[in-house]
């Protein structure tokens, strides 16, 4: 008997020694940052809380940027991640499509975030910084900030925005685990968490207004410097080991992709997917890359393209992108992470100029759909993650009832262990 | 540059297909297991609660059990499952010592316990059995028994120890997302439990009263079964692909062992490490195999040899163990999945004629060493688990202190991401 490996294997030797920036191949230049007052910005106006290198890399030119050494070293500690051929769970869904998904669940924090998070806190390791700040929803950030901080030597401050903190204990327990100090958002520190509580004292707190905690705490303290998971184009870039993964993966077992499936918040889950196709899109190639965004803060379906602040109090540039608007406070849904009332520029301007599609995906189908892959697969799918393994689910039985099974990939951003508290009160 | 892979990793191919049998190589037979009243036993007693499989796998007298291929491919999953060299550990420790750990942790129930739990819902499966009953105690044993069941189409109902249970919400979260039923033990559907909140209505309940209370449902039910978790023969014989694979991965890197550790609460974890290394020792080759046991729940260093029940009910047959009284209820520790008051017959076995040396580990010790593993290898080990760390840490820098560093492996059980709650409450 020949035993069966659902999972396509790089060799560490294959594991991307670059990330691919996707700046120079937009149909559109991104419209330039402006300073919160609506005044050019100047790129190094973002001194005040990025290091010189991660300035570098959200204007940068060039068409790949080397990793260094120390980052692919961490980097090596889990990656390359697999991808996994869901059998199981095509056989549940009686279609014919071939189903993957890549396992980012595997790396140390259990999501995604490590692979931006390894490489900020290398950063401002190496810019001479002690100190980081920054804000969290789900707790996958800041778990991997914790982790990426610990393993660079800088201490860390995380403001987790209140509803989650509640929901989700267990990731207050691991952060400070990981040596993090973790305050529940808004606190009374900062001006931003002050004016909050003041206009409500019930506020359940949002992505927007934690990120306003972390970065006017950053721009005020000189060995302090603030990292943001999400959103920012250096963000996006750091996550495109991803797509470059499943693109050697896929050509291993001679797959071509007809759907990249991604969730999407701010999108750096969805850019690190998106990012290594788009040049195949540009050139014809029919691949169709899906962002699924929770119905409930439907930043890409619903929202305008504009400028818009990142966070709520206003600290952050103007940034043109899909926005709910800035002061939009989203719904306490489990998928905290996908809780933002923008998306990131890069993804913006993919999905403005249809090189991408976005998906209002309900959480019923969500959680559905997760339960599905736990009983299948074996795996406890993020919430997060689970509107993209839902989004594939609805297009593979699509496919099925049209006669046209193809090949659709997603990405499992992170298992849901730590969210299992979502579980017990999931809509049915 | 090249990349480390800390990881040794073994081909799917040479995963092991046959669990090892230690029986036939004890130096001394074990003594036949008696029926609660004492007099003597039949094996085929047994068939109430167990399949006819698992009841010959009990007393066998081969030497190897071919794996059946449905296990097998249920295993192809995840195993073989990675030997890390703990680099990280090593240098935090400051020791010459080379430290390697197996990572059960990767398993779909994140422990070993799946090796079992797919074995015996496999054979209960064959055998035309519907439902299954079970104890768990962290929680690590109910959750593979969950997922085994979901694979091979069964019903279960897991008596959950009530102090753990309250402990670890998330737990009976996971449990559940799998289709099992979850009750707090002690119940009142049963007679074991409403004696023992007759008792005590506050018990915090013990794994020993949750046995009494999933044999005597399953007692009484033809379609029911019950499955236990560690003790049995036929439990350390399913966890022989533990020690198989190290002994292969060790091979591939020119290693032997010094020393080879793991935790111990029933015995299944250490005697699936051990087994495959018992005709290695008998041949005189200086391997100490070290059972970590939890100083709050000494079974094997500060209990009683002889033949004692295997619950607190006495429904069970007695058997030849080293224990504290089958009416001793543990602490309430953390690593609930060692709160057992006996421990199994092999393991019992082999410290006796001092093939295997049982050492006691403080809660303070356990958990110190949990957060460096976590600090310096980004893992985070369960309670249990960090029993065996623990010790591994403490022995590498005893060797250092002596000069004669060492190969030193220990298992980590399993992965303490649900059990987070225990590190908030740590002793410092």
């Amino acid at each position: 008997m020949s035993l069966i490996d659902n999972a396509i294997h790089l060799p560490k030797e294959e594991m991307p020694r670059q990330w691919l920036n996707v700046l120079p191949q937009l149909p559109e230049p991104l419209g330039a940052y402006k300073a919160p007052d609506g005044s050019d910005m100047p790129p190094a106006a973002l001194g005040a809380i990025f290091p010189p290198k991660l300035i570098e890399q959200e204007f940068s030119d060039q068409a790949q940027i080397p990793i260094p050494e120390p980052i692919l070293e961490a980097y090596a500690l889990w990656r390359p991640t697999p991808l996994v051929r869901a059998y199981g769970l095509e056989k549940a869904l009686k279609v014919n499509s071939k189903i993957y998904y890549k396992n980012e669940s595997l790396s140390p924090s259990g999501s995604h975030k490590s692979n931006t998070a390894l490489a900020q806190a290398y950063y401002n390791h190496e810019a001479g910084i002690k100190r980081l700040t920054t804000e969290t929803g789900a707790g996958q950030w800041g778990t991997a900030l914790a982790i990426a901080a610990q393993r660079f030597g800088l201490d860390i401050r995380v403001f987790m925005v209140k509803v989650s903190l509640a929901q989700k204990p267990y990731r207050q327990a691991i952060m400070s685990l990981y040596g993090a100090e973790v305050l529940s958002s808004p606190t009374t520190l900062t001006q931003a968490g002050r004016a909050a509580l003041e206009q409500n004292p019930l506020t359940p707190g949002s992505l927007g207004l934690a990120i306003s905690e972390a970065v006017e705490e950053a721009a005020g303290r000189a060995d302090t410097n603030y990292a943001l998971g999400s959103v920012l184009n250096h963000v996006i870039l750091h996550q495109t080991v991803i797509g470059q993964e499943i693109k050697k993966q896929l050509a291993l077992v001679g797959q071509k992709p007809d759907y990249l499936v991604a969730c999407h918040g701010g999108g750096s889950n969805f850019g690190g997917l998106a990012v290594p196709y788009v040049a195949d899109v540009l050139a014809g190639q029919k691949i169709q890359l899906l962002a699924a965004e929770p119905a409930a803060c439907p930043s890409l379906t619903k929202g305008v393209f504009g400028y818009d602040y990142g966070d709520m109090a206003k600290l952050t540039p103007l940034m043109p992108m899909y926005s709910l608007g800035s002061d939009f406070v989203p719904p306490a849904i489990h998928a905290g992470g996908l809780r933002y009332h923008g998306a990131s520029p890069i993804v913006s301007s993919l999905v403005k100029s249809k090189i991408a599609t976005p998906v209002a995906v309900s959480a019923q189908d969500a959680f559905q759909y997760a339960k599905l892959l736990a009983q299948t697969e074996y795996v406890v799918p993020a919430p997060e993650s689970s509107h993209a393994l839902a989004l594939t689910c609805l297009k593979a039985l699509e496919l099925e009832k049209a006669g046209t099974p193809g090949v659709l990939v997603f990405v499992l951003s992170g298992h849901g262990l730590l969210d299992l508290s979502a579980y017990e009160n999931a809509p049915d």
